[in-house]
């Protein structure tokens, strides 16, 4: 079986987190019959991985094989230069148990301050994973690059939006129409290459 | 890009295991141009995920990174119903730095023992990942159950090979010649597979 997808399948989108979920609904464009892991009651994995493609294969794998449908997967964060590329993987797990996002943006300033203040050179990066049940995945990363801006600026999006300035851009991902945010995202980048690689 | 691999292409193997570059070469039946990542003096990443294919991916997706082509890497491993999946990934790292396997076959042995000794079924996991660099990945599995053999018997193949006899079998990897393990071993349905995700 080469790695197909048609359209109008069902696919599950394994995240439990709104924001991704919505954000991945909209640039799939309806083209396929999504349904989520939450609505179809799967368990979350354990994110025990060390990389993006790792974790991202992981939760799509664990979808898959449970739900017996081709699956959906992704896994991002953002990497900040001055902290060896902290939080990284942990992105999520900065904002502790109760997605307090407030909390982790609070944390990368510190130490980011800590580290000199110098360099706010940072970048997201995301991850997707595709998972045939009991068979093969393929996994794409997607990144774009830009600065650390505080204090926090804007509303939109999600997670550390507020306080990235992408490069050449004048507006945060958090003060950005989310159109424009997806037109450029570490997550439309990754799907644009998903996509060529089903070609 | 769709993920397509022709025949001739260059291919980096990414292992420094002699015994796997060997199997993989066999398998691979020379229709690509391999080169050993040891070949091109690549470093040898750190395998600190936590599942097969998670750690091939990383090896490939470096492999391929650092030396600009499309790179293929194994991480397999036997795991233990009795020590609910051990050694697992760590495979290897029970061997210790020497790669005394000798060791490592009767750290399985104890602690098999140790748990009752009664159920002795176990399953060798090869995972393949296959990396464009800086662009796509597409992971496998494949998967052979058994049953451990103690004493262990045979002195052919490598790392737990004489302690596991395929499901079905007579004869412990150990003991089988390579042409009869090559077409039922965990690394060759792993290859199937893999064939069969880009045609």
């Amino acid at each position: 079986m080469a790695l197909k997808l048609e359209p109008g399948a069902r696919l599950v989108v394994a995240t439990h987190n709104p924001g991704k979920a919505r954000e991945l609904a909209a640039i799939l464009d309806d083209r396929f019959d999504l349904v989520s892991a939450g609505e179809l009651g799967l368990a979350e994995p354990e994110e025990t991985e060390t990389t993006f493609a790792g974790n991202a294969l992981l939760k799509a794998r664990a979808a898959a094989d449970r739900s017996g449908l081709v699956a959906l997967a992704d896994d991002s964060g953002l990497s900040v230069a001055a902290l060896d590329g902290a939080p990284g993987v942990y992105s999520a797990r900065w904002a502790g148990p109760d997605k307090d996002f407030a909390e982790a943006i609070r944390k990368v300033e510190e130490r980011v301050e800590a580290a000199g203040g110098e360099d706010l050179s940072a970048w997201f990066t995301c991850a997707l994973a595709l998972a045939w049940p009991h068979g093969p995945a393929v996994v794409v990363e997607g990144r774009v690059d830009g600065t650390l801006a505080f204090p926090a600026r804007g509303t939109r999006g999600f997670g550390y939006d507020p306080i990235f300035q992408p490069e050449g851009e004048a507006l945060t991902f958090g003060e950005m129409d989310p159109a424009a945010k997806d037109a450029m995202s570490h997550r439309a980048r990754a799907f644009a290459k998903l996509k060529a690689t089903l070609l």
